[in-house]
């Protein structure tokens, strides 16, 4: 965990690894802001397989680096997912939030259809979370 | 309304019906945090005809729900702007923000060009509000 | 830079000129907010030709909007960047990032090919930056 004028970049043990020149998270005063997660397995740094396996994986990505910062699912306050399928991937979105959020209440989310992700991936969700420091 | 630690799930009476694992908006601290709108009529949860119409339906979906927590447009801070043809679409978008924000100031925009969105829908607007609670 | 509720849309000297309804940047309360920024060159209002020239630009210009309000690259705290060739692109980014952040750390970042930007572009970049008044 780096200290910048305010901004904390977030290195927690255990995510996945920056390929490139970015960080997986940072806090700024109570909010969060968690990089672009995909479903990379962070025991070795590579893709998951199967839809539902690796659209969990990257909810699960971002829930770990935003649980480094106190912040749990429900403390989510905005998701933009970028999916290269929306016709196919949209409800397999719905039916892994269902089940990690439980039932909801959910965070308002913006889905769109990409030309392409990264190492032609198919799903990356960028969120942004709550997690006030004197809670 | 509900309260989850610090954040605020927002249920606007008039607001359009979440059709997924998403709610229209949460506050957390002085920021509102509004779902992509699109150009949805909340009276019968339908797609508006018409470049403009639609667009600006749009728009009015997400100034309703800042409304709803004390904010207005030009407290908007960023807006981000999907669509999908932007050649056709961008002076439409220019032109209802012109009628909407009365001539500006407006607010910070990044607009790009997707391959796809919910619906084949043509438009949707992601915008984060600010709305401080003491004001 | 003009007063509303809080918010404070930015106006700073030399910046680029907007060319439709938005403004380069806003402050709300900490956070500055800073448009989709693309390559052009504030001297003149035109793209920067190549690659590199032209992507430095707009974080250029980036940089140029947060420190007119105090903030500087390591202050920044999100970035979505829109590229319409990722394969060819996002190596450039990475280059062009190790440069102005000076080895970093980076900022969380999320990166998407899009299927076209304004004016044919091939890059843009949106950052949320954190300013501190009080410091």
């Amino acid at each position: 965990m780096s200290l910048r004028k305010g901004v904390r970049v977030l290195t927690p043990n255990g995510a996945i690894a920056p390929t490139g020149t970015w960080s997986v998270g940072a806090r700024a005063g109570d909010f969060l802001f968690i990089a672009g997660m995909r479903g990379i397995n962070p025991a070795n740094n590579s893709l998951v397989d199967g839809d539902e396996a690796r659209i969990r994986q990257a909810f699960l990505n971002m829930k770990m680096i935003a649980g480094s910062e106190g912040a749990d699912l429900p403390d989510c306050v905005r998701l933009t997912v970028f999916v290269t399928d929306m016709q196919r991937l949209r409800t397999v979105v719905n039916k892994i939030q269902e089940e990690l959020w439980s039932g909801g209440p959910y965070p308002p989310r913006t889905i769109v259809e990409v030309a392409a992700l990264n190492q032609d991936d198919f799903f990356e969700v960028e969120g942004t979370f709550y997690s006030p420091k004197s809670r």
